[in-house]
C-alpha cells in the first residue's frame, strides 16, 4: 500500500528472518532491512520485542508483529496480491498445520545435530530424515509448489530447509537430504532454488557456512572443556 | 451451517480437546463427541491423525483438522457468527503470538513441573509466575476478556492455565497463581469460571484431580525406582 512505511529487523544467518524477507520478496512489499547484532541487541528491538528479544520483528506503520510465522500471516492480510495461504478453509488449516510442523520437529532436530556427539548427531540426523520422509507425503508430484508453479506460504515455512538444512549436513558430517528417501523433496528444493526471488533472499552460501562452522567450532570446544 | 457433519475425537482430560470444544461452544456449534482410549487409540484416529497420532482431531464433512490452535482458526473462518479472531490484522497477530507464546513458554514448564523433583518443581514454578507476569501484562483492566465482554482466540488459547493451573497447583504443591504478582490474570480466570460456555465444557475437576494426581503417582514412582 502506498505510503507504508515497513522495516524488518533481523540477523542475516535467521532462516526465520529469511522466510519474512522470502514473504515480503514475493509479495513485492518495498522495506527497510535493520541488520541487528545478536551480541549487542538494539534498543528499539529490546523496545519492540520486550518477551522474547528476538528477530524477525516486522515493523508496519510503527507497529511491532512477531514470530516469522505470525507475520507472514500478517503480511498476508495486509496485501492480497499473490496470496500465500490457500482460499480453501481445509487447505489453510493444512498449511498451517505443516508450517508448524516443521518448526516443532525440524528445529529442535537441528539443535540436537549442532550440538550433540557425533553419535548423537548420527541418531538426530536418522530422526531428521524421517521428518523430511515425512514432509515428503505432503508434495504433490505434479506440482512443483504448495501453490501449483508458485509458492505458498507451506513452501515459505519449509525454504529454509533447502539452504541451512544442506549447510548443516556439511558443516555436522551427517545425511538429512537423501534422494531415495525423498525423491519430491530433494526436486522441491531444486526447483525452490531456481526462483529469483529465492535467490535473492537467500544469504550468500559460503558466509553462511562460515558462520554456523564457527558456531559449531565453539559448541565442541565448549563440550570437550 | 445446515447440514454440517462436525465430530470432535478427544481424550476428556486434554487441555488441547477442552480449548477446541470451547470454540465450538462458543459458535454454538453441534457435534458429535468421540472419546478416545490413549492406551488402546482407535483405527479412526490413526487414520486421520498419522502423523501425531493425538487429539484434538476435528472431523468436518469427513475431513480431519489437526492441531488446536489450528481448528480453531479453521472453525473461526468456517463458522462467521460470534468471531474469535480480531478483525484488525495488527490484532489478530496479537492473539496469535500470545496464543504461541502460552503452548510455547507454559506448557513445557507445567511438564518440567510434573516431571520434576520438588526443587525442580519449585523452579519451574517460579519460572511459571513469570510467564503468568507476562501475560498479566497483556490484559485490559477495563476489559474482562480479549473481544471485551465476549471471549476471543486469546482467552480460548488460555483459558486452559485457570483450570488445569489450579490442579497442577494442588497435586504438585507449587503456587502458580499469586494474587499479588497477577492480580488481572486471577480476576481474569474467576470471570472466565462464570462463563456459562465455559463451566460447561470443564472436565469434573474432581475427576480431573484424580487423573492428574495418578499421573503424578506414577511419575514419581518410576523416578524412586
Amino acid at each position: 500500500m502506498t505510503g507504508d512505511k515497513v522495516k524488518l529487523m533481523g540477523f542475516w544467518y535467521s532462516l526465520f528472518v529469511f522466510r519474512v524477507k522470502l514473504a515480503l520478496s514475493l509479495k513485492g512489499i518495498e522495506y527497510e532491512y535493520v541488520e541487528e547484532d545478536i551480541s549487542n541487541k538494539s534498543p528499539m528491538l529490546l523496545q519492540l520485542n520486550p518477551v522474547h528479544k528476538k528477530v524477525p520483528v516486522l515493523v508496519h506503520n510503527g507497529k511491532p508483529i512477531l514470530e516469522s510465522l505470525v507475520i507472514i500471516e500478517y503480511i498476508d492480510e495486509i496485501w492480497k496480491d499473490h496470496p500465500l495461504l490457500p482460499e480453501d478453509p481445509i487447505e489453510r488449516a493444512r498449511s498451517r498445520f505443516w508450517a508448524k510442523f516443521v518448526d516443532d520437529k525440524f528445529v529442535p532436530m537441528i539443535i540436537r545435530v549442532l550440538r550433540g556427539t557425533q553419535d548423537e548427531k548420527e541418531e538426530a540426523a536418522k530422526e531428521g530424515r524421517e521428518i523430511l520422509k515425512t514432509l515428503e507425503s505432503t508434495l504433490n508430484p505434479n506440482n512443483p509448489f504448495s501453490q501449483g508453479e508458485s509458492l505458498g506460504f507451506k513452501d515459505i515455512a519449509m525454504a529454509w530447509l533447502a539452504i541451512w538444512g544442506q549447510v548443516y549436513e556439511k558443516i555436522m558430517n551427517v545425511k538429512l537430504f537423501d534422494e531415495d528417501n525423498t525423491p519430491l523433496l530433494n526436486k522441491w528444493y531444486r526447483d525452490l532454488l531456481k526462483v529469483h526471488v529465492v535467490q535473492e533472499c537467500i544469504p550468500p552460501i559460503d558466509k553462511l557456512l562460515a558462520h554456523y562452522q564457527a558456531f559449531h567450532d565453539k559448541l565442541v570446544a565448549a563440550r570437550s572443556k
